[in-house]
């Protein structure tokens, strides 16, 4: 196809998708003359996956670079297949590098998880849990022991998800799934919240909640 | 104490204490001169809390001064209290609308949850999925329970942990909770990844996986 079906094809714009072409995002087309080249069913693939690694993930472009190249040049052992996504998306928004992970791994023996010590997500975890104490909302072992089950039962969900086929297969669900997934989570929590605030003390509303702001 | 000094205790610079007091998301400091203020703890803790909600929540500045707008006047029943967290962040990142969420109506009521139909949270709710189905990821009926009872255990946990002083304190915990929260079940979620994949696949690995991108 054209770049002009791609773009009805993919609902993303015949400028962006020069964009994506340029900044090496999104593969060149098969030319076809001097000023046009033809697509196929993988580039729309492709910039759906873009979208929704930087509508739902919220990725910036150069992360969502850093995954695709990943997807691209997967690792072969069924172990390192997890390493490629997590190394996206874990500087967090503003790139704060985090130095010192060691009430993360203190936190983590506790739980007795075992994971590399460079592991990015411990720097995650560890921004995470000093975020909370600066905020002073204190993380106790009760409600940290929750959390903590309820990861496991959705990453032991996650695994059992993956296909069998082959490491490159299951190298772009474990990226796909790590990215695409966590909303998903955060958007259940939030009606979870709702559910059980409901339930514990009424919720006999007509409209949506009174908003100070608006 | 004065600006410097406020800058010195918050670990926030100067020039965006200024920025932040402009933009109405800090409140001014008592005046003492024509060009100085005194500034108290109340600032402090304002300003770690509009770092750890860009930073590690990841709002912008609008969305900031939303979340704040609504701490300084928080609803004044148990059950909205809930909703002005909810009402944050829920655009996402370049803040795509969406209008139907008929889909995600269908699965709460599969999971027999009660949520008003106009909470923002249904709307991430069909976001989310829909960004699956679009990168080929289905959410099979037994992946979505894990979530669900996952997400349900989490939220019983922080209602549990509100403290039950009063709505406008309960407001500011469910406000920073719903948010701060959320990183830290993302972050448990990656490492618990690492430890079932290495309990699955072995984990005899002394460097961290292999980076094609890198």
């Amino acid at each position: 196809m054209r770049i002009s079906a791609l773009s009805a094809a993919s609902g993303v714009s015949v400028p962006t998708i020069k964009y994506y072409l340029r900044e090496g995002l999104l593969p060149q087309g098969q030319t076809t003359s001097q000023t046009q080249a033809r697509y196929d069913d993988d580039h729309v693939a492709r910039l759906r996956l873009i979208r929704a690694l930087v509508d739902v993930a919220g990725l910036s472009l150069a992360q969502v670079r850093d995954v695709v190249t990943r997807l691209d040049d997967p690792p072969e052992s069924w172990h390192d297949v997890l390493g490629i996504a997590h190394g996206a998306a874990v500087a967090g928004p503003t790139g704060v590098p985090i130095t010192h992970v060691a009430d993360a791994r203190a936190l983590l023996a506790d739980l007795g998880w075992q994971v590399d010590e460079h592991t990015p997500a411990l720097a995650q975890l560890q921004r995470a849990t000093e975020a909370l104490a600066d905020a002073g909302l204190d993380v106790g072992p009760e409600r940290l022991a929750v959390y903590a089950r309820a990861a496991h039962a959705v990453a032991e969900a996650d695994l059992d998800g993956l296909p069998r086929t082959s490491p490159a297969e299951a190298g772009r669900h474990v990226v796909l799934g790590t990215l695409l997934y966590e909303p998903l989570l955060l958007a259940l929590r939030r009606l979870a919240h709702e559910d059980v605030s409901g339930a514990r003390y009424g919720r006999a509303r007509a409209t949506p909640p009174r908003r100070s702001a608006r």
